[in-house]
């Protein structure tokens, strides 16, 4: 039997024997049914057929996760992990076709009433066609000449409405106060109020200014997602005006676009995942961060956006966790993206997230919780700094405050338990 | 103010005020947080700001649909359908990024324990940039012959496996049998097994053949998912065998990627939703079928899957009709893209199909419902043209299979009442 080097693990709801179950899926994501059609032989089963390779009751359920699932007759409803592999040969070195074999008509199988992707592994002839991202931490490290502690960003607010102009007087203001990465917001790329060339211009006008007479060069992240030709015109044109980073909506671009994009840019690609709660937010449909990450590394995304601890959003600190550091881990040898941690983040989680991920390859982007900061944006920007100081010398940010005011004012400002 | 004129229907479910609910939507995805951030002047929000058009409450709710959403204070929680509204100019004439901010950052908001993007409404405009399907139903008539009844169809199996000597075999067969319309399963594309050139080669070669001899031309769509370039180079060594469509795994490929395929083809764009279960499975999350078309169909797509009445799969009826209605109606001037019909059809849901959608312009695709027929595949495919002529003519199955007996003998071999 061929090697089943394509595997997949799945969280499963069904009132269906497991094994039945699970040869359900095995059997439309490979050969067709799992009745034989008059095509498939012994031989070309035995080659191609997807395996289920392990099994693993977790619970009985009382009520389906989902409507519309057929009903097994007299069978409980349980969740188990199950875990598929495929031999490469099936699809070959093609990610479009990988998320439709891992990912495609899964969802609606009738003896479901849940399921989602947890996580893939795959060979590493993967990453001979697709070497991932060509930046990564260390590109991005070195653009920004930021070492030893995360890059601290912010977005510039309000999301859609700003002038270039006034898109580059904001950016003045936030680099003059010592922020490292900005961005444009998702909705915001090349809007009539604010042409993407035109922003391009003011605001690389300002960064460039200020790099010449500080040697320090903030990456702004602009947001070029459209149609390829588009993007790679944006792309070239950034460039050539000293731009070091471009942002996409990965799910709406594309895998085909966003390979398009990387394997043509000579800047990291800022990766948001807006429309991510559609994949991710019921706990038995659609796919879990590990998995999703894997395909938009090969892809080519340098920043994955991954929520932070104690987000404004729906997202649970152990899901955040677990997103960060599956960024961070190995995957087949390709470069890791760095983590983009955001929402509702402030000096407040640094220490905890420090503590759950053990590492400060991380893009820190805070919003309110630096340019709200009542002494100021400057202020803000420092107490962030000495926030994940605190947090890399094992102190509390208590203890750490004691002998820094920014970190003390921020702690008095933003602790919603004072 | 400006005109609303990009508006989004949503069906939520939230223990917050609802007005209040709906102000964060509309924040979110406009000028930022529903608080002021320092550059949000009056004018700024007068020009950009989303607005909230219409609330109604459509139902109270015991137990939250999703989990993480957070509590309003004493608040039930409560199911309503809202209606929001954004200028265009907020964003331009962008798919990506209009997907952005129709289907972006909602589906995490805190106040939300359900969020489903249920229609879109667009201004003309977009159809300027963006024309749509380029042969739609019209065009794929046209490079098929068939006229006044909907377009027979059925998949290659195994899905995969097969090499492409066996594919061109069972291409033979099923065209001989009289098939009008043939495609590659969605795990098929370019796999070291059967590679798109060689596979192109011969099952070309085969329905050329026929056509010389017939005048009746098949058409096969050959999945080239993949990246930009070898889409195209796929597309043009196709089109250059005298094939008649391409075949795309579009929540992959990406709106960008089948934007970039579709403006280059000279071919219909058959478009694979699978993965389409994420989106749509849960009530409560995700989007429905009629938004989701509009975008494929500006991004280019001719031909949209949409499931079948008593399909294999969780879909209802209700939602298929609704899908397939949606390719139909009008959208803004553009072509309407084919319905493909699947999943379990055979004779038996003709009449019923017909009755609920009032067309013909249907791609009706069948496995097992034409292959397996008694009778062997041309009866198959005949018993379908037989039931469609019941149908059309308002004959009941039971009464037209008197006169036919490919449908008599599909009645009584497939009718799981029997």
């Amino acid at each position: 039997m061929t090697e089943k080097n394509i595997q997949a693990t799945y969280l499963i709801e069904t009132s269906f024997p497991l094994e039945k179950a699970a040869a359900v899926m095995a059997g439309e994501q490979s050969c067709g049914t799992f009745l034989r059609t008059p095509g498939e032989t012994d031989e070309l089963r035995e080659n191609h057929a997807a395996e289920v390779l392990s099994i693993e009751e977790t619970a009985l359920i009382e009520k389906p996760g989902l409507p519309g699932a057929r009903r097994f007759p007299g069978g409980e409803i349980r969740q188990a992990i199950v875990t598929l592999g495929w031999p490469l040969e099936n699809l070959g070195l093609n990610l479009c076709n990988l998320a439709a074999t891992v990912a495609g008509n899964l969802f609606e199988l009738a003896p479901f009433s849940g399921l989602k992707l947890l996580d893939i592994s795959l060979p590493k002839l993967f990453a001979e066609k697709y070497p991932g991202p060509a930046f990564g931490i260390d590109g991005t490290r070195q653009l920004t000449g930021v070492e030893n502690r995360p890059i601290i960003g912010t977005i510039i607010k309000p999301s859609v409405g700003l002038s270039p102009e006034e898109t580059a007087i904001q950016t003045k203001m936030l680099i003059d106060a010592g922020l490292d990465f900005l961005k444009d917001d998702e909705l915001m790329g090349d809007a009539p109020h604010s042409p993407f060339e035109r922003r391009v211009d003011l605001v690389m006008e300002v960064i460039n200014r200020f790099a010449d007479k500080t040697g320090k060069k903030a990456m702004y992240a602009f947001n070029l997602s459209g149609e390829i030709e588009d993007m790679k015109r944006r792309h070239d044109y950034l460039l050539a005006k000293g731009g070091t980073c471009t942002m996409v909506n990965i799910n709406w671009v594309g895998i085909s676009g966003v390979l398009a994009l990387a394997k043509h840019s000579q800047l990291p690609v800022h990766g948001h995942r807006n429309g991510w709660g559609m994949f991710s937010r019921s706990p038995v449909l659609g796919m879990e961060f590990p998995a999703y990450q894997k395909i938009w590394r090969l892809a080519g995304v340098d920043h994955m956006h991954t929520n932070g601890l104690r987000n404004k959003f729906c997202e649970s600190d152990a899901s955040v966790v677990r997103s960060i550091l599956s960024c961070l881990s190995d995957f087949i040898g390709t470069k890791s993206p760095m983590p983009v941690l955001s929402s509702g983040q402030w000096a407040g989680q640094t220490v905890d997230t420090y503590e759950a991920v053990q590492s400060t390859d991380l893009m820190y982007v805070c919003g309110g919780g630096i340019v709200a900061h009542p002494g100021g944006i400057a202020a803000g920007v420092e107490s962030i700094i000495q926030a994940w100081d605190a947090a890399m010398n094992g102190r509390s940010l208590e203890e750490h405050a004691r002998e820094h005011s920014e970190l003390k004012q921020a702690l008095e400002f933003f602790n919603p338990e004072k």
